[in-house]
């Protein structure tokens, strides 16, 4: 199976389209504002003097980041052409000509801070960086046609080929920071040199075998990979692994690769994800950690851990076809990707908790424990993430396999897809995930399966094995589903501690929350009625605000005493959309809300 | 109001006789060797050579380490005679006289390896230092009748006085580390010099008035102290000083102090205090955070500052005649004060948590976050303050008011008790807290007033205004009180946000936990009924074992699904003293539980 490319899916009206387009006219240009301001833009004319300090200093991952904005506004490029983006992106890639090293090597930092000590240390991020210029060498090809770019990161690749195959002259054998080697299976499936896939295979197989780089958790080196069981180690790297092991298991069949992606997957979503979708709980190392650690207040899930699970889960679904992947994706876009970004596109959450309390910042000594989203962060590597993946979230909407389409995501799009009976236009017509109703229509007959939700009760009767509703869709016959979009509460299993006799909110596939400036300030003694009903009011904070019926605990006279009847008052508590949190100046937020003890043995609780 | 000082209170069979004997036998023992293993001791030749590296390098706070250990051997020299203690501690005592300054001044740190700096920082403990060595010397002189080491500490004093009132020449003028104020009122009652208690005045009242050192919350010098309205920074400092405003109040009848003093009482035992009695639940910072933030897991509260919060309740009930203070003072000491050394003594906590997870303490990236008591810690301030407290434990048991004992703790112990009307001796037999039964004898007739505790529901008619029931015993007419000794739950004020939906377990003052050992490993999916009968085992750790009914919710199949019935069983849940965790072995920790829900509209709850 393989999934369509957002470059065939021309979003309509409809919240991605909404958010491609703040995506495209705002985030993209506040990220490139901040990477001038900050310097990494000016640092590709590499005129740093270490003897004088004169220039600009580069940190060792700034290349990266640029990279990630040159790919975003590459796939924008694909739907609108825009002279000036064209124009800042080719003046980097002059820079980039004028002091890539004669054989191919470019790197600012080790170019021109420490040119000693080029490939001598895996954790310092060189072939990261040069992971994600070619990834962005392979967009800016696919946008312009024109590939200058492509050709010098083609021989920067040979190189590395080179220095790390042929010679092994290098001072550590797999990168510290996993990236290039989903980026060299763009590079050979962009330009069909089948070095590209070895040099990918590589570094790959090489990971976690005996040498100067094994064992490390850290960075997924503490066994082979076939031999993985458990996500480990830092959340983004890790993901970005699976991502070109999920990659590799499809084109070379690998049955051992796969496997151990299978078992990955099943070690992130049943014992390592929050509800959001968010990975890597833990705050030191960004890192996985063991099972069941997941918690609120403390919680990292990174937003670039968010992002990485979806890389890692579309290449999933296609070397199987189930539509749990595609459920996993639509948990993170909707909601552990998604609230890493400002509802006006300018603001950056770099981690994602799943409880805020301004003034906690302090007494947790956490790093990157914003309550409010920054503009941009020392370590900037999510902003222009978001914007890549916003930019291209289209890739998401289908998969094809023989001449079935699958409908993974919804989203109100025109899409052109090839399929060996043709090309055909299938539109998809939807306010998603605003209602659950979808008009599909095409211009040939087509085999539709369509992804029923895990949340959705509706069509489960129709629903196959693999989680899809298969049906033909007949040329000019529009046809309409309808998944629902009911709100219900969630609880979580007991063995992620910071839940126990907590509840969370969802409607469809949007993880909500409480925040204290539309409960009274305090959000720690409200507690749920998990039985009563939810009402959706007419209200929108991102998407419709809810309601339900809980109380509040009152304070008491003194700070312990014995075991009694508790004093509490009916409330109202209301939610909105957790990607939306924080958007309306600092305030406390909580997704999981204790649920209010129905303590029968204690009538005098005021109710 | 006046305490009884610990050397008219001869301890027997019972609780506090077997932890002074423990304290005397093994702790005393045990810090000494430690204290020489780490060249504390050796320390004091000041032979460190910073030309040459060579000779011992002294931290900056290691002599009041040892002062604290001279102090605490100084007390069990009260009790019985043990020349080799009396060597050791002389042979400190030669090098102090060897070593001081001509002028009086003594510190290891400053005076071999930043002799330019004395008394620049007021951040490196100097007069910290100070104050234990004055303390220990008045302890020795006590203990002793030699005054050769409370001489050269009046004299190092006088030179402070010279220095910081007559001169003003000091880099501040008041101590980042609050200790001397309270060890000059030593100072002064011992000698009777009032210059002592004048300096001991000036560094209070100077503390947050305008100059170099203010303001500054985290010592203390936001605003001068009779202002304070909140206890607030690094809470063993603020505890330290809280004490010297308390003597100060007393001795000078100053209300305003008083005012202050019983401001920051009520601000730490209705918004900052553990259920142990612990305080400072801020880790960044060992410090006080804001009112009913008491993290179970993250909990500082260190050893030293339930020490310190004894030390300022003991000088509050002399100026407040009210049982609340020897309740707090009773909280402490059977908890957040005993559970900082392991039941053999040998092994210590530096900060107290609610709640243990081993394996925790790498993801929450904790300091001193030991889940099993180490021997000792670089900085070793909580060892020998336990050794010094234990050793004075008797200082508790009684306070003086005209011809009125007070009756504060209960201790099995021969009272030698000076009053107006004549010396008598009074004696406790009890058992206590394995039982509330406690005999009184005395050898004339005397006017009790014996607290009736906050937990126990005896007495409570006869209780009086200020907690005390009022009794005359007649000599030789043995007179028993019996104030139970139930076990029950306990709630927690709902703006302790970790505690909503939580219940801990006391019998009597002894706060419980339950330990994993003891229930199967995990405590996360265990809930408490908390209405379930308690029984008390036949079985002790420390003291008897307690057992109650609840549930063990089971795990589930998948992470998160739709509200509905949770999956339990029926599970008898055991209960250790708090103060006896972590002695079998590395163990999950938990003091308090959550409550089982009972959910009735779920009736296939399997239990």
């Amino acid at each position: 199976m393989r999934n369509i490319s957002f470059r065939n899916v021309g979003l309509k009206d409809g919240f991605w389209k909404n958010r491609w387009d703040i995506n495209r006219n705002t985030t993209l240009r506040c990220v490139y504002e901040r990477f001038k301001d900050s310097g990494r833009i000016d640092a590709f004319r590499c005129d740093y003097d270490r003897e004088t300090g004169k220039g600009t200093r580069a940190h060792y991952f700034w290349d990266s980041d640029v990279a990630k904005w040159i790919e975003a506004a590459s796939y924008c490029l694909e739907k609108a052409p825009d002279p000036d983006l064209e124009e800042k992106i080719e003046w980097i890639i002059d820079r980039i000509e004028e002091h890539a090293d004669p054989d191919g090597y470019f790197n600012i930092y080790f170019l021109t801070v420490e040119p000693e000590n080029r490939f001598r240390d895996r954790m310092k991020h060189e072939l990261y960086c040069a992971g994600h210029l070619m990834e962005a060498a392979v967009a800016y090809k696919k946008a312009t046609g024109r590939d200058r770019f492509l050709r010098l990161m083609e021989r920067y690749a040979d190189y590395i080929y080179r220095v790390f195959v042929e010679e092994g002259s290098a001072g550590f054998r797999t990168p510290g920071h996993e990236e290039i080697e989903l980026a060299l299976v763009r590079m050979y499936e962009e330009t069909g040199n089948l070095k590209y896939l070895d040099l990918a295979r590589f570094f790959v197989n090489k990971r976690g075998t005996e040498g100067p780089d094994a064992p490390d958790r850290y960075t997924q080196s503490h066994v082979p990979v076939r031999e993985f069981t458990e996500a480990v180690g830092h959340a983004v790297r890790a993901v970005y692994l699976y991502s070109a092991m999920a990659d590799l298991a499809r084109i070379d069949s690998d049955a051992g690769l796969k496997e151990a992606c299978m078992r990955l997957f099943r070690s992130i979503t049943e014992e390592k994800m929050y509800i959001t979708g968010g990975i890597g709980s833990n705050s030191c190392g960004e890192a996985f950690a063991y099972p069941f650690y997941l918690p609120n207040l403390n919680a990292y899930a990174e937003t670039c851990a968010a992002i990485g699970l979806v890389f890692f889960l579309e290449r999933m679904q296609e070397i199987d076809i189930n539509s749990r992947y595609a459920d996993v994706i639509e948990r993170v876009i909707y909601n552990g990707a998604l609230c890493g970004i400002s509802l006006d596109g300018r603001n950056f959450f770099y981690r994602n908790p799943m409880e805020i309390r301004p003034g906690d910042a302090e007494l947790q000594n956490m790093s990157y424990s914003n309550t409010q989203r920054p503009e941009l962060f020392e370590c900037s590597c999510c902003p222009p993430n978001v914007a890549r993946f916003f930019a291209s979230i289209g890739d998401l909407a289908y998969s094809v396999n023989g001449n079935t389409i699958y409908v993974q995501q919804f989203m109100s799009s025109d899409a052109e897809i090839g399929l060996p009976a043709g090309k055909i236009t299938l539109t998809q017509t939807t306010d998603y995930p605003l209602s659950g109703k979808i008009t599909f229509e095409s211009t040939s007959d087509v085999a539709l399966a369509i992804r029923i939700p895990w949340w959705s009760r509706a069509y489960s009767d129709l629903k196959d094995r693999d989680g899809y509703m298969r049906l033909k869709l007949k040329s000019g016959r529009p046809l309409t589903v309808d998944l629902g979009m009911e709100a219900g509460f969630v609880r979580c299993d007991p063995r992620v501690r910071d839940n126990v006799n907590k509840t969370a909110l969802m409607r469809g596939p949007v993880v909500y929350c409480a925040e204290g400036v539309d409960n009274g300030g305090g959000l720690d003694c409200l507690m749920v009625d998990p039985l009563s009903r939810i009402t959706v009011l007419d209200e929108n904070v991102s998407l419709p605000v809810l309601q339900c019926s809980g109380a509040r605990i009152l304070p008491e006279s003194s700070l312990y005493q014995g075991y009694g009847p508790v004093r509490a008052e009916n409330v109202k508590i209301r939610f909105i959309p957790y990607h939306a949190t924080e958007n309306r100046g600092e305030t406390a937020m909580k997704v999981w809300l204790d649920i209010e003890p129905l303590d029968t043995s204690h009538p005098d609780v005021i109710h």
